[in-house]
């Protein structure tokens, strides 16, 4: 009999990894267990889907259960949940939706993709169904088809994390007025509080109405009741982030981790022999700060997944870890952040300071030449970059890839502005911004200015 | 008598380090000598005021001679040009063109900070008027008058690296017909010849004549003389590159370095005791070959500057080097690179391997998605990053700045992979172009591939 492995979960973290398994070890026999009717899709298109700039919801499918099933041979089993996992009988007990029957299907090796799913606040009628998560294709087409039928002319996001954010311009665009509610003083917490001001400036420009530090008490019939009154909705939106879907591997047995997440190694092994997990059902190590985090984020779980899929055939592959970058665009402003912001840092107990700059995207004396905001975070003394977010025109936020790359290499400020950036008037000041901001960094490091 | 700094040339190397070195000697006395009649110009902004994406030749001026008077307290001399150095008596023979005079000019520490000048050719006609090379804004308006005054229809640019490029894109937009004469097989040197071509093809979609493998053989009347012919122009370009202005320093005894350039040290500081030069007239170190270079772009001049004044000042900065990185924008292309080409691998005797990835600037599913092109460089066994190209549509050129990163912290491609770069549908696929060209060029350089 081959050796078996069982894929839980039809996205990123179990059909990446299965499929890098299948290309180690072409024996192996891989089922890979779906609950939904879909494989490899992309949940960061549901808002350009919504919003319209993509055709159609499959198209936003990678890879489909036909073509891992024939170019890959993995046996993609559709609409079949994994319910319960027995480590000693090496066993996963399946509920088949389609033939309403349960079975067990044994295993080798096992990994965990079971992703996350949106957090859903404890609300009074928060399981109302004009009350959206978005996650998964299902989602989607459950929202879409929502939009359609109630008019879907007034909609209320509850929460300002990225998703909500892009769910909201998405709205704005099909013609929707649009409320975001936020019970924190600002959105996007993954900001520092003067850069989060600036995205939902950008957003009121687009007239998007931003209500922050309010906070939601509960779902009615066409209504959303908040602190500050009630709001009227047609369909409402949950912003709030996504936890890890845990339970299975935790009742199992199996060690969880930051935020709740399966508690992996560098080689995406969890605490059990032959069980791995990958994806945003687990969690990563932050390269600034060595503590394990949940970071929910496709760009990882593609990562995780080569690797666990590489060591489940036998190799030896290992994930490093995040520097924790993550980039949005919303109503024509460019948002990107990486390592760790000032409450970040105060968080982590490091010592830091931190500077802002003002530049464009392209040289100033260009008839078009985007501003930008540059905000750089280094550690006092040690002058170690911590992190940095910009918020800008366009041109804006993949500069921050060059914050990432130096977080990786573990550079000062001071070793970040020797950097030999790319520039012609159509793509920087002859000083990048990125520059600057190291330069200031690393001079207000090095003179221990004042602890901010 | 307070100490005295002369600085020669009043552009980025010139007074970057004047300015710099006035922050930290505010006692110093710093006499800047100008040949021309402007100081800190954008010679890079010169093809978009042909283009008129700039209104005013003086919108590319940085900082007027009246401003490093008045803020910073540079005695800056317009029209006086170094003629000669006195090392042993430590004098500069200034000639003075307004007045038509000369003097001599005693100094504490001196600044070579003489930029380089378009290559001009030897080839009969070559000093006509109408043919231009574009470096100063003096340059550029004399090349614009005299594109007013003959019509400048019809327009040939003779060889094909940057700014040549850029010049003829910008007399297209002029209305002028353009035609480009390289006497290699292809243009832009600096690229790999596969590169180069994806850029002679761009040019051609955009109506641009683009004639490779024609050398040059001189210019007549109205007339280019080539060796495929004839070619009608009303104006010529150069765009064979630049020559360090290193004369002035090689006649005063001070060493000159790779490709003729003045010999500097990592501080910026020539052989001479107290004599030091910034900017196009000097060469640096290539981080990834250690080999000496003369790189004359603004970048590397501003950097080099700063270190230079900050050790004229007392303090003790060092400028490491450059990676050799580069960007323009043609007839809506992006193009990069940095590190080493293939043939520049080759020509350093490393045992290198080069891939090269088709992938799109955002998520392919979108509507609009541009298309890039990015080739990696590495080197067999070790694994080493040594280089990348770029050439694709909007979002594509700054992309190479991670690259430059890496190669700043000497990382391998492996280590590259693991690099947490920025996702959000409308800024990269999900798997940034530049990791999965990493990703390949890992594979590869470990397999030993078949040697390129």
């Amino acid at each position: 009999m081959p050796e078996r492995l069982v894929v839980i979960g039809g996205d990123a973290g179990g059909m990446g990894a299965a499929s890098q398994a299948r290309r180690g070890r072409p024996d192996l026999e891989i089922v890979a267990l779906e609950r939904g009717g879909r494989t490899s899709w992309s949940a960061c298109g549901i808002p350009y889907l919504v919003g319209g700039e993509v055709d159609r919801l499959d198209d936003l499918v990678v890879r489909t259960p036909d073509e891992f099933r024939d170019r890959l041979h993995i046996d993609v089993r559709l609409h079949h949940e994994a319910v319960a996992v027995d480590l000693d009988r090496r066993q996963v007990e399946v509920r088949d939706h389609a033939a309403s029957r349960t079975f067990r299907l044994g295993f080798d090796q096992l990994l965990f993709g079971t992703g996350a799913r949106p957090r859903r606040p404890d609300l009074p009628g928060v399981e109302r169904e004009c009350v959206f998560g978005v996650q998964t294709l299902d989602d989607a087409e459950a929202l879409l088809a929502h939009a359609r039928d109630s008019g879907g002319s007034r909609v209320v996001v509850v929460g300002g994390g990225y998703i909500g954010l892009e769910m909201a311009e998405a709205f704005t665009q099909r013609g929707a007025r649009v409320v975001v509610v936020e019970r924190e003083p600002q959105v996007m917490g993954t900001l520092d509080a003067d850069m989060g001001a600036l995205v939902s400036e950008a957003m009121r420009r687009h007239d998007i109405d931003v209500r922050c530090g309010t906070a939601t008490l509960g779902f009615d019939e066409g209504v959303v009741r908040t602190e500050a009154g009630d709001l009227p909705a047609d369909l409402v939106v949950l912003g709030l982030g996504v936890v890890a879907n845990s339970e299975l591997a935790g009742d199992a047995g199996i060690a969880l981790g930051a935020g709740g997440a399966v508690a992996v190694d560098e080689r995406q092994a969890t605490g059990a022999e032959g069980v791995w997990a990958a994806g945003d059902c687990c969690e990563s190590t932050h390269l600034v700060t060595g503590a394990k985090v949940h970071v929910p984020l496709g760009t990882v779980a593609n990562k995780q997944a080569r690797v666990a899929g590489t060591n489940i055939a036998g190799g030896d592959a290992r994930f490093p870890g995040v520097v924790g970058t993550a980039a949005v665009k919303l109503c024509g402003t460019e948002i990107a952040r990486t390592g760790l912001s000032e409450k970040e840092a105060t968080r982590a107990g490091l010592d830091h300071t931190a500077v802002r700059v003002e530049s464009t995207t392209r040289a100033g004396y260009l008839r078009e030449a985007p501003s930008l905001t540059v905000k750089m975070v280094a550690e006092r003394g040690s002058g170690r970059l911590l992190g940095a977010q910009i918020v800008g025109g366009n041109g804006s936020a993949k500069r921050i890839d060059v914050v990432a790359t130096a977080l990786h290499a573990g550079m000062t400020a001071h070793q970040a502005t020797q950097l030999d950036l790319a520039y012609a008037p159509p793509f920087s000041p002859v000083w990048d911004p990125v520059l600057i901001a190291a330069r200031k960094a690393g001079e207000q490091a090095a003179a221990g200015g004042v602890r901010r």
